[in-house]
Order: C-alpha cells, then structure tokens, then sequence
C-alpha cells in the first residue's frame, strides 16, 4: 500500500527555490502543499512560474504557512541571519526541517535551532544537495577502503565562481545583515563539507585561515581559505571565493590511493557524475611515464541531485509520520561538524590568522 | 652544413642518469662522449647497459672528465651537498653545465654555482623536465592569455609519492650530508616551479610553511607544504611529500578561465600530454548542471620531454660553440628563483611556521 506524500511547505521565495521546487515536484515521496512569501503577490507568482500543483497553497507571511496544519515539513531558504527565528518557530510548530545553508551565525545559534528540531522530534537536514549524488556515496567507499585509499594524507578544495558586479553589489551573500559569512558561509560551506567526507567526519584539531582573505567595504568575507590540521598529521586546505573562474575540486591523497574530481557540488551533468581515483598508481622503470593511472569512475542517477535529496528528506519524515521513527541524527551531526570548522576559520580571521582550536 | 653533435659527459652514475643518458642518445643534436664514477668498473657498467656509443670515454674520477677537451658539457646527477665543489670545478673547467635539481643547499651556494657559469661563459640549465614538454608551453599561452585566464587568482600544486621502505631508509634523498632538502628539495622544487610558471614568474613576497612537516630522525623533511602570498592577492599552496600515494597536479584558477593538470611532472604517456582549461565556465540558468564545461587540450611529440630539454641545452650549447652567442639566461633565472622560494619555505619551518619574506 503506498503512503501518502510528504507535504512540504516553502518559505521564502529566493532564487535557490525554483530549483528546490523543481526537485521536490520530481521527487516521488513529496509534494508542494504551501509556500509563503512576505509578499502574497509574489508567492503566488512563484507558485505559478515554478509549476506548483493547483492545490498548493499561497501565504503571504511565513506564520501562516508554519501554522497550518496540512503542512509536514518545510523547506527554509531564507538568509542565514533569519534562521534562527523562524527555523525554531518551525520546529515548534513541529515542521520538519530542511534548512538552507550556511544553517547559523555561530554554533550557539546552530545548537538552538537543532536543539528545537530535537526537543519537538523533528528531522533536520541542510540543503547541501552535492551529498545526496549517487557518486559521493562512490566516494565515500573509496575514501573508507584500506586497500584502494588507505589512510588520508591530504585534502585540497576550492569553490570559486566570479560573481559579477549586480552580485557583489546587491546578492545577499554579502550583506552583513543577511548572509554575514560571505562566500565562507556559501561556497565554504561545501569545501569544508568536503574535507569531513575524505577525513569520515573526523572534526580536525587545529584551523589556521589563509592571510589576505578579500573582505568588502561592509566586512564580508569575499575571498578566503584556511589550513586543517588533524593530530595524526592530516592536513587539509580550502579556498572559496566570489572573485574567481567558476571551479570546484577535491583531490584527496591516502598512503596508497588518491581521488580527483572537478565538479563536486553542481555535476557537469544531471545525470551522470564522475571521479577519477588510482591506487598504488606507479611510473615505469625509467620514471618517463605512468604504468598504473588513475581510473574514471561514471556514476549515474535516474533523479538530479537535489530531488535525491528531497526523496531522501521525505523519507525520513514518512518514517517518523507514519512509523514512529525517530529522526535520523546523522545529518545534524555533518551539519554541526561543518558549522565548527567555518566558525573557527571565521575566528582565525579575526585573530589575525592564528590558530584556533576546535572543541566539539 | 650541418653542425657537430654537442658532445656531453655525465658526471656520476646515479639512478636518474639512466633516463637522462636515454634522452641524451634520443637527442638530435647532442651525444654521450664520457661517463665518470668514482668507481671506474661502475662507470663501464652504466654506460654498457645504457646503450652508450662504444666511442664513449670511462672515467674512474669525476676530475678527469672535466679536464677532457673533447667534453663540450656535461649533466652532473650528483647529490645536492656535492652540487657546489664539482659544478664550479665544471665551469671553470669551460664545461656547460646540465645540473640536477635542487641546484644547491641554500642561496649564496646557487649564486656561486651560477657566478661561475657566467665568469666562464657557459650554459647553466638544471634538469627539471616538465618544463621542456610542449605541453608546457602551451599551458604558459593560457596563462598569458587575459581573454582565456585573465589574472592569477590562485594556484593549489602537489607532488606526492609512497617511497618504499628501503627508499625512506637509504635514498640520498633523505640524507642530511646528501640531499638535505629532502621532499621539499624533490618534489617541492617542481612544485615551486609550477607556481612561478602560473604567476608567469613574479617571485611571491611572503612565504608561510604549513604547520606539522614530517621529519626524519636526522631532520630531513619527508612531507611539507607551504602557502605563497603576493602582494596583489594572488595566493599560491603546495604540498610534497614522500609519504602519500602518486599524485601531481597543478590547479591553477583565474579571473576569467581555470586550468587542471594531474600528471604535469611525468606525463601519463610519453608522446603525449594533456590538460584541461575552462574560460568563463557557467551553470545552467537553475544551477543543476554546467553550461560551459572544461575542455581537454591534447599535446603530442615526437620526443619525449627530457630529451627536448637534453636539445634546447644542446641548442644553446651549439650557439654559444659554433656562434659565438651569450649563454640563455632564463633558465639560471627561473631556476634562482625556484631556489629562493625552496629556502624561504625552509626557513619558515624553522622558524615555527613564520611568514618569511623573500628579497630577489
């Protein structure tokens, strides 16, 4: 017998929800009941640009939307710095939660929405959709075989994209009362994602930012990257920036096997993604070319990223709605991992660049 | 009328010399006329299963083959410490000097090696290979090209490779009174260079070594990185190490295009070499896929990359015998400063990880 669909509710109308919309109308176990914008006009605009079905409903305040009723979990894209508010007023109404990232300002912060989801028995999940691809989890048995990969070494990340001028001016992701990390809270997000994935979420022990970080007239952070270090000897490195050609990498090096890849948060292609990974990879006797190369790994996927998501959110809350599950915790545990680490960046910062321990 | 071969004698036996005296006998326009061991039998020994020309002179000192008039040069794989005594002896002896890298141990050794080159009017090239693949040249074209690159951002490089056991014992290249720069003196000279040729060779102004370098018991280092700051922003970090799977890459982000390589040292295949570079590189308009991606480029050649460098020396050998031309001073001036970027980045690690400012 087939369950109903989760009904989820949108609240915001920002840019990064038409895509969101689009997965959760593909999504096979969710569906758009509701979505609110300060502004009715807009929200229903949105509903009807966004091929929302007829049935779902238009609010014109984010209240309304988190007290009705029908509504089983919501999907929050809203500006970090309004996070706090009414992601623990949606907790309280008992909404599950998917939460645009970056999820807070600071840990205390993070722990008080968490701690709402928790206390009212609600999933939490961030929107860090890249994790949700088919190849991460490809990755992730790669980086976990001690025969193919063996132990990490080091693990190098970047996401850059050239934002240009209507952006830096106006997006806000570099306004101080909005999004006040700056690109460290968007595209830093992922690249500190990505270096917990290669280290199996092992938080480091050390966080040292990289000196000259680009800030604007307003004190956001631009351009930045920082240094992690491990207490085994880890270390890994990142680089985010509005200011650069759009590029985002991971290369990961473990004492026998290294791993490539060159599109890690947005697949070149819907459908298919790729990494190159070689173990033991080796030079001829004369050391004038390789006898063992890396390898091409194809991973492909029915749903684009984001609706593999949203399918897994939903299932998630179905079974907490429909079997008396309790939330899964792994997600606020990533989510919280990479929230320490890009406040400790942040805090290296500000220390002028010193190192700044990180305590769980 | 065509010219005689550069006649070249190599200095010592060492594992390298074997590639090297291939890429001598592949060469056009150079051959091998002598060979010196301290052991002479090792000497007969090398040049016998090397396919040397049986015209092929042995010598059982190193003295020897540098009083021989009939040496027009000579490739020295000699370790580092005994770089100063045997390659001014070379020069003054007249010889043109292919040399191994790293050139020497610290700055003021490298400026005598190379003041003795040009007080005797001969070549100085050290033996970094990469360098000479065609596909090098073309990779320099896209960072010189502002519609393709626009300005250096950033450039992330590593060389990494799993020594064996026996290697981590008894290589000269972890030997305090051999090659005492270790890694960074092996691998991190290559990465050194490939961050000067991103930066179209403007020297860094400060250097940070990364905390956590792996030392031997005798001190010398294993595993290190670094990060390179200029003063217009640009950023630069590398990793070396002898300690994690085989990995070369360079990753090397502009304003408007992006450039990956994963085997820029030894190229997967001998007669050819790739890379991949994106200009302005996008997303669709709902950032699920990319509507501009990376695009492989594919260089081929006849010779393989060190035999084109054993060429281009043998050339401007040829220039200076038959044509009474200047010695090329590029190649001593990239080289210097490769070298003093290698001692800042040492000098940073002994100082506890300090920034340490690099003066030409």
């Amino acid at each position: 017998m087939s369950e109903a669909l989760i009904q989820i509710g949108v609240v915001g109308c920002a840019d990064i929800a038409r895509k969101v919309s689009r997965a959760i109308n593909l999504s096979p176990n969710a569906t758009i009941c509701a979505v609110a914008s300060r502004n009715y006009d807009k929200a229903a605009a949105f509903a009807a640009a966004n091929g929302y079905p007829l049935t779902a409903k238009v609010y014109g305040n984010y209240e309304a939307l988190l007290e009705d009723p029908d509504v089983d979990a919501v999907y929050m894209p809203l500006p970090t710095s309004l996070h706090l508010k009414w992601a623990v007023l949606a907790a309280q109404n008992k909404k599950h939660l998917l939460l645009e990232k970056p999820v807070a300002l600071d840990i205390a912060e993070f722990d008080e929405i968490v701690g709402a989801c928790e206390e009212n028995g609600v999933q939490f999940m961030d929107n860090t959709m890249w994790v949700h691809n088919p190849r991460t989890a490809k990755m992730a048995q790669f980086f976990n075989d001690p025969h193919r990969f063996g132990q990490l070494k080091s693990v190098r990340t970047c996401f850059t994209f050239a934002a240009d001028s209507e952006y830096l001016k106006k997006d806000i992701r570099v306004k101080p009362d909005l999004d006040a990390h700056g690109s460290l809270g968007d595209a830093g997000w992922y690249c500190i994602r990505a270096i917990l994935l290669a280290a199996n979420y092992e938080l480091p022990k050390t966080v040292i930012a990289s000196r000259e970080p680009v800030l604007n007239k307003d004190g956001v952070i631009l351009d930045c990257g920082a240094s992690l270090y491990w207490e085994d000897g880890k270390v890994a490195t990142f680089h985010c920036s509005f200011l650069a050609n759009l590029t985002m990498d991971i290369t990961a090096i473990g004492t026998k096997g290294t791993l490539h890849v060159h599109d890690f948060i947005i697949p070149y292609e819907e459908n298919e993604a790729s990494f190159h990974f070689g173990t033991e990879t080796s030079f001829d006797d004369l050391v004038t070319c390789w006898s063992k190369q890396p390898v091409k790994c194809t991973v492909k996927t029915n749903l684009p990223q984001e609706a593999l998501l949203v399918t897994e959110f939903a299932r998630l809350v179905g079974e907490i709605k429909f079997r008396n599950s309790k939330p899964e915790k792994k997600w606020p545990i990533v989510s919280r991992k990479t929230q320490l680490v890009l406040n400790a960046v942040k805090s290296s910062i500000h220390r002028g660049f010193e190192p700044v321990q990180i305590e769980e």
